[in-house]
Order: structure tokens, then C-alpha cells, then sequence
């Protein structure tokens, strides 16, 4: 399936190296990444990604696709500010969030609005979302709420 | 000055009470209202702005202007889905959000990330967000937050 | 009813007079001019609309709807980029193009797709647009094919 | 490079076949195609790039990314309506129409406003668009005005 991957754009080593963890899992058990494209946790999920073999989607909020991370393998211009924000979790089937600030949580509003199950690391303490401890945990939770999809 | 006001599609009778009076007090200090133009808070606050006299302007989802409520004064259709939330907080200069569910969430999200000054009654307990008991409370905050925009 | 009004953002003397009488003879026959809201055709339209106690609307491309003109009456900011083209024709009940280049094109094109009528005064020249002389005869044409909306 | 094809979502035989005559054409020089997803020259043009090994993007209208034609490698959904019809553009570097009404007319607007050169297999008439007679001309078209992309 495809799961969108959320989170800052400006992170720590220590979230970066959660979200690059959530990348390869996400690559070893077959999964697709979405994320918004630029940096932070969208570049170091999708290096982990990458690292595994894995394919990832990058919709960018400008106008220029080039703007995507090194380690978007499809980047898609959109040129719609933050509206982009909603196509980032609408082509998930699940979303995945890690830390963050008021963009991802516009992400989570969203994902839940759609009802794309949610797992959370070290991110926004909201109803709705499963709020887990590793990068595993996220993966089994998606996988699972999802259904199979 | 602009005020967006977002807030649950369905409401019980106390919250459209609250809504109504947000809308009379905004109208009555001279400010318009911007909504998502439907049902619930958005109808009600709407309904309170022109009891005093007040604008409104509803933006609502779909590709019809005639979905709005009848208290909307200017009626702009999108057609964008939810990405018309974000339209609806970046046109008030600052956001009260009353009750709500995952689209308010989504969009109290979005205001921050615009910088807007956000107002809650009842509401989402956010990081960023002003938790008032009162409209009074709530139009105060946001005029004062807001610098007399 | 609502009428759109597109056309080139820079444009000659002859142009904007054009624009201005559009603009005059919608407001007094009771619409509402919907335009793009940033110069051009855009602003000669909605300043002949005011100079005859007309509403205008103004959707214009960026975050900040300070951008619109000064003869806006209400203001939309969009940052939706291009994409606000689509909201421009949605939230008329036909459109009038004069003058404009690849902009006002995509704007026909919407339009059309969207069912409105559409009048040009010296503009594209394409199937399905009703090209007149005068304002007065746009209008006319608005008036007629949009059924008295 | 990234070549966006667009055209009628219902189609004759012959115009079938020259999408797909252009979509293998695009995938045997190396090129990704972009359209919209779904049926007509849309799905004629992804059947051709597939059966020479090329890989296709699909930016549906809707909210479901599983409209997206049997063709499409990369389905991206936006559930932004028409307003999607410009990020199909945008994200090619230049674009080819075949056919098509007045949704390709708008595609042709905005693809012009972005400066992509056009290529036009019987399609509107319109300054700027390089109407050619065959696949392979088109083709050879965007590929020289687009510079090498």
C-alpha cells in the first residue's frame, strides 16, 4: 500500500534517524512512501526508503518539481501552498506522523478527516492517532488499520 | 478586520447559541465573518453576524455557490474538497474555532501555519491556541492578537 | 446575477475603457462583476462597476488579498497559483473575456467546460464564444444565455 | 523529461490510435508521460508508453487515486476538480495534445501560461500551439523546444 509519511521540515539527528528507520521498514515490507517532498523528516524517510529498494512519491508545494529531495524517485509540482498538504495524505492509505509542527498537524486533520488510520512518533497528542514508540510499531500499526489495502 | 470562524458541521443547541453570539459580537465590533459557508457553526455564527448588521462571506467546498447557508452574505464556490479549508482560514486575519471534530482540527493546523491568532471555545486542545470560556473572551483575543488589523 | 469578467492583466487605453463600460453596464443592470482582481482588465472592470454602485469580487492568485485592486469590494486570496483561474469562472453564471492572452485562454476553456456562457469582445477567438462588438452587446448575451439567473 | 499528453476523454478509433502511437513514441526515446488519468487519449496514450516499457503518471480529478486507468504506473489523486487540470501541465516540461474539447482547451491555456511548448495533433486551433500532422512530429517538437530537459 501507500503510506504517507508526515513530519517537520527542520529536525534533530535523533528524528531524522527515526525517520529514515520508518523508511526502510516501510520499503522492506513493500510499501510505497508519500511525503510533501523537501526536507526534514520528507527527505530522511525517504532516503531510508531508498535504502531499501523502495519507491517514493514527493508532492511539492511550488511550482517547480526540482524543488523535490534527492530521494524522491516521482515528484509532483502542485504550485498550491498548503492545499498541497491535503494531496499528501489523500494518496496514502495510512499516514504516519513524526514530530512536527502546525503544517503536520493541518496533515493530521486532514488524514483523519479522509479516515486514513494515523500512528504517531513523538508528534502531536491528538485523538484519533496511535500514538507508538519505534518505527516497527508505527509500520504494524498502519498495516493493520488499514486492512490489508 | 476578517474573522474566520470554524467549527463543527453538526452541533447541539448550546454550541449554535455560542456560535450565534461569536457572530453578533464580531458583527457589533464591525468585523466580517469568513466560514466554510455550510451547516452547524458556520450557519450559526453566520446567522448571528447578521442579526447585528454584520458581512459574511461562506466558502464552501463544492462546485455550487447556492450549497451556502442563508446568512452568507458572498458565496465563493471551489470545488477544491478540503483544500477549500485552507482557503477558509487564509482569508480572515484571525480564526476562532468552536467545537469541531477532524476538518476544524485541519484547519486550526492551517492558521497557525499562516501565523493567524487563534480563539478556542470548546475546542481542540492545541499547543498555540487562546482557550477562552466566552465569545466576548474569544473577540477579544483575537482583536488584541490580531494588532487592530 | 454574477458575471466573470477576464481578460489581459496589461492592456491599452482602448482596452480599459472597453473594461470600464463593461463594467458600468453590469452594475447597472443589477450584477455582480467576478474578476481575477489584480490589474488590467481585472481593475478597469470592477472600477466602472463601482463608479455605478456595483459589488465587486476579486479572486486573486496569492496569500494575501491586499493584492486586489483598489476597486475590490470583497477579496479572495487563493495561493492556489493558476489553479485561482478555476474559481474565477465557477463563481460567475457566465463570463464576458476581453482582450488576454494564454491566462484568459485557460480561463475560456474552464468556462466553457464549466457550461457558462461566455460573450468576447476582441479576444480568443474559439468555438463556442459569442463574439460581440460592444459592451452593451456582451451583456446582452450574458443576460440572455444565462436564462435570468 | 516529463512530457504531459492531453485530449478528449471519449474518442474514435483513430484517435485511439494515435495516442498510443504517440505514447510509444514518448517511451522509446526515454520519456515519462503525464496526463490525466483516466479514459480516452488519457488511457490510449498510457497503453502505448507501457507497451514500450515507459512509465506513466495519472493526476486524477477525484478523490480515489483507483480511477486511474489500467495504464497508469503513478496514480496521484487531488479531488480538486478542474483545478487539477493544471497540475497536469505543470508537471510535464512540455505537453502534447491530440483532439480533445473544451478541458483540453483550459489544459492548452495553462500549459501556455507555464512557457511549455505545445505540440497540436488535430486539436484547437490556437497561436502558439505547433500543429503537426504525426506522432513522431510531435515528438520532435517538444523535444527540441523544450530543450533537452
Amino acid at each position: 500500500m501507500r503510506v504517507s509519511v508526515i513530519g517537520g521540515g527542520v529536525i534533530d539527528r535523533e528524528t531524522a534517524d527515526t525517520a529514515r528507520a520508518v523508511g526502510r521498514e516501510l520499503a522492506n515490507r513493500g510499501h510505497t512512501v508519500v511525503c510533501g517532498g523537501l526536507g526534514g523528516v520528507m527527505e530522511a524517510v525517504c532516503e531510508g526508503a531508498r535504502e531499501t529498494g523502495g519507491h517514493t512519491i514527493g508532492i511539492v508545494p511550488g511550482p517547480d518539481r526540482a524543488a523535490a529531495n534527492e530521494y524522491v524517485d516521482t515528484a509532483i509540482a502542485t504550485d498550491l501552498g498548503n492545499a498541497r498538504n491535503v494531496l499528501v495524505v489523500l494518496n496514502g492509505d495510512a499516514t504516519i506522523a513524526i514530530d512536527g509542527s502546525t503544517g503536520t498537524l493541518s496533515e493530521i486533520g486532514h488524514a483523519l478527516d479522509f479516515g486514513r488510520p494515523v500512528a504517531g512518533i513523538e508528534t502531536h497528542d491528538i485523538e484519533g492517532i496511535e500514538a507508538v514508540e519505534t518505527p516497527v510499531a508505527a509500520v504494524d500499526h498502519v498495516e493493520s488499520a488499514a486492512g490489508g489495502q
